[in-house]
């Protein structure tokens, strides 16, 4: 019973067996988390078209929920960018049929769906979907997300409206001819946050390498680049009231303390709506936190479960949604940050979760003077680190069809939008890995003189026969290869009239599925036709076990089948 | 320059060496396809919608060209059910923006966005395409369709109104109800004619077996059904006038002689409308034309070129596209008997052709009293052939992922519609192929005591090493199994903390694609981090070259490259 309930709950694992030296490295991180969380949080919110306490409401019940049930023990959840972007294409869709009071509500209810097709994948243990979405289409789609997003802040940046739109040419070209007309101090506070910002995070740790500090305070510092920005961004724009005559525009009124414990509101028409968004969410928010959790977790020779993973951020959701915030996930910088700072368990996770909830019950008023600009520099610096050019280097090197894919999810994505650039990616990697399977490498075999090795005739001098062919397939048969397996065979006998025999070795097939099995069986009778016997050689067993028991071992004729292809051919007249 | 030309125009091929021993055989099958094409192209032309005689248009010209490009020698093209069905439902969904008047020069663009799309594929050799429909989704499609045409056709056989619906059930319960209002003679002639087709069909060979006519002349004999069920109605409704106050509904005026050499209508919008179905008509009229050929001309040691049928089969349809017809092409049970007939060469075709074009000039006033419910019965009895209980059964028996595809086909075509059951059908083909792919067959491995051999410790008595652990994928790697590797391997070290080095036998590893790899590099570092030492042994020739390419195997070391399992052990300390 114990054992079930861990199972579920993982938080029986390491409570039960918490120990007092893990609690120096948990508070630590804790409160680096935190640190880095606030500013994060609320310039997510932003990006998702929301307003900032959304992001800071997102930050407190969904860590204690993924505490308790996720199975990574140094994960950091909440507002991440990828996320907040789908959410904002999604609300930006519905920007016609909502008011804006109802966009957070809408944002809710996402949060909502998420939570429960998430916890139900997981329970229905179909974690295993994730892995039709190949690491080049995420990648391919990452980057251009990540371009979008970008691009995305530069109207905060410079302080004008810039229409949205898909295009990023687009976006471009306004953005630079409204620099003339943008807002000169937004635009230097934006640029300045940007400057230090990147300060912080390429250069300040080799600064303070130099000094006594110690190592893991060093590391601190490092990640207080956002908490610095917003500080001084705050200071400035209070003390000289750049939010008057300079129009620096400003985060304004923050509630103070937790919203009224809500439930979204519900109609089947909406729900009908976000359906698709609701599963694009899961499903990009379970790769990026599965991912990151799993590098950690193997760090610490630590297990992931990733169907427990999908309750554990199914339940982060479902908090989401019931204490006013917005769809989460497990995010890959603060998760190493977390991981990095000291973090031993989830109660790491609950000391951030508790320094964001003071933050929203006392803190509130003094962000009131945030300047957006500052928050749009924090996104674009955290983002333009996804771009992605590494995976796409290796791909070109090692497979010309996985940088396809990749490339093409990217521009699939840029010119159509995330949702439908996303499944044309994965459409794409599935169909280029379905021509790959669907052309196999075939090798036509011969004797190596006086052994009993056959070989690929075009790589080794062999010893070939007239009338008994032998060839190796170095794949399994299946409906993508099967009319492949067909046309090959019977085009290669009509090449070879002489030909009598055609022995196929199997080493290379791990399966056969039914399609082919039916192609096997026609074969057999359209090679009879014209002339030519079949015979399988060094057939694997399980394949075997399958094939006799339906029967067409005993249709083919046991004496067709051969142990390796020297039998074969010793027995069909062509002995060494 | 020759050799050129012969591969785009077979017809070089055949005619420059045409001997006069195939003309007899040539004119026999002529004669007999042209007795069944005539009624069955009629009838098919009513089920997609169309007065009858653009079935009869459909099987001139497009013969002709057929005969010019196609790669067959005994393929018989021309109209056949499925297509029409796609056709009717394509041509239904917009009966709201066209007038029956455009529904026939709409079904010439069909044709020729068809043609255009075999040609543009065929050229760009993309014929692999149809690679990715399993035989068993078309199972389930063939088979739900046929029921929906069926169906489709019991207002004919009753002389009733029943309104158009998806719903199979529906249809069925009105044609109950509407039984007692039916047209008693319309339905008398009609069960007469499914009765002598049936006869024809299934008895009449077994009675002419025993008279001492001779085999070609009993086989044609039996092909006549559809003939002759025409031949006694058109009488027997011109006789007795049956058209008049016994209500039974005729076919009415034919057009004689070809209409005006028309072009169809083109709007952009319009073939932005029609594009899905283009795309669609074009998969199955290419995967049942493509299959009845391969099979016919394996028979002969003849071979079928995929692309250069794409070829011929869109020539086809733009021959019937500027001839007044609509979409075709290569029928299943004609082409059968056109080879059964004695075709040799496309000569035969031609004849045909030749046959149907008097009939369309001179014959057409004949076919006025020919009755609906006669091509009603001519269709049900010529689909209902094509419902594939035996495909089910042998998946049933040897495969329930793939009984699971052709099952949710089927249910998908019937509940959904044909287009969007097909799409279904495929992703659902995929889905199971990818989880398949995604969980292989992994042998942890032992020694198998004082030899060299490493077997599954599951099946075999055998010594394993409590450091040193070898494992056997039985799976090429890519992306959908990707991520499982790694969960696998860390999983197994985890569940195994004495484990010091890590063995993957790579014998079934038939290539290892760009995810995979960047997952084993970061396994490597994974495992690293978690004290244990990878290694690979019997990595194939060809995934050795990438691997090296690419500079995994330096990244890893050679010496954690072995030649063998045993190899791999001795090195590792767990010798003999």
């Amino acid at each position: 019973m114990v054992h079930f309930l861990r199972g579920y709950f993982p938080i029986l694992d390491w409570l039960g067996s918490y120990s007092k030296p893990q609690l120096g490295g948990d508070i630590n991180a804790g409160i680096v988390t935190a640190i880095m969380l606030i500013p994060q949080s609320m310039a997510y919110s932003m990006l998702a078209g929301l307003p900032p306490e959304v992001g800071l409401y997102s930050s407190v019940l969904p860590l204690m929920l993924y505490a308790m049930f996720g199975s990574s023990r140094v994960l950091a959840v909440g507002p991440v960018a990828l996320v907040s972007l789908l959410v904002a294409s999604t609300l930006n869709s519905m920007s016609n049929i909502l008011t804006p009071d109802q966009l957070a509500g809408t944002a809710g209810l996402l949060a909502l769906m998420v939570g429960v097709i998430c916890v139900v994948m997981g329970l229905l243990r179909m974690g295993f979907i994730i892995n039709f979405i190949s690491h080049h289409v995420i990648s391919g789609f990452t980057s251009a997300a990540a371009l979008i997003i970008a691009l995305s802040q530069l109207k905060h940046l410079l302080g004008v409206d810039i229409a949205r739109t898909h295009n990023i040419f687009t976006i471009i070209e306004t953005a630079i001819n409204k620099i003339p007309v943008a807002n000169t101090v937004s635009m230097i506070i934006g640029v300045a946050a940007i400057a230090t910002l990147y300060f912080f995070k390429s250069y300040l740790g080799g600064f303070l390498a130099n000094t006594n500090l110690n190592a893991t305070l060093r590391e601190t510092v490092t990640k207080t680049g956002p908490l610095v920005v917003v500080v001084i961004s705050i200071l400035a724009v209070f003390g000289l009231a750049l939010n008057g005559a300079s129009g620096v525009k400003i985060v304004g009124v923050i509630p103070e303390g937790f919203p009224p414990f809500t439930f979204p509101d519900v109609t089947m028409d909406l729900l009908k709506i976000l359906f698709p968004s609701a599963i694009l969410i899961s499903f990009v928010g379970f790769v990026e936190s599965v991912s990151v959790a799993k590098v950690l977790a193997s760090r610490r020779r630590q297990k992931i479960l990733p169907d427990q993973e999908l309750v554990g951020l199914g339940m982060a959701n479902i908090g989401a949604a019931v204490s006013g915030g917005y769809p989460v996930t497990g995010g890959f910088s603060r998760s190493s940050v977390n991981f990095q700072a000291g973090a031993n368990t989830p109660l790491a996770s609950i000391i951030t979760a508790v320094l964001v909830g003071v933050t929203v019950v006392f803190l509130t008023p003094l962000f009131h003077y945030l300047p957006k600009t500052v928050l749009a520099a924090i996104i674009m610096v955290a983002v333009l680190a996804l771009i992605d050019f590494k995976t796409l280097k290796s791909a070109w090197n090692y497979s010309k069809a996985d940088a396809f894919s990749l490339l093409s999810t990217f521009a699939a994505v840029l010119s159509m939008g995330v949702e439908a650039g996303l499944a044309i990616g994965v459409a794409i990697s599935i169909a280029l890995y379905l021509w790959h399977v669907s052309h196999p490498h075939v090798a036509v075999l011969g004797r190596m003189a006086g052994t009993e090795h056959f070989r690929n005739f075009q790589r080794h001098e062999v010893q070939m026969s007239k009338t008994v062919a032998a060839v190796r397939i170095d794949e399994s048969l299946m409906f993508a290869n099967a009319t492949w397996l067909e046309d090959w065979s019977l085009s290669f006998v009509v090449d070879h009239p002489d030909s009598e025999h055609l022995v196929i070795n199997c080493a290379g097939i791990n399966f056969i599925d039914g399609s082919a099995l039916e192609v096997l069986e026609r074969l057999n009778e359209e090679l009879e036709h014209a002339g030519v016997k079949l015979h399988l050689a060094e057939v694997k067993g399980p394949v075997m076990d399958r094939l006799i028991h339906i029967g067409f071992i005993k249709h083919l004729g046991a004496d067709r089948i051969h142990l390796s292809t020297h039998d074969a051919m010793t027995k069909l007249g062509c002995p060494v």
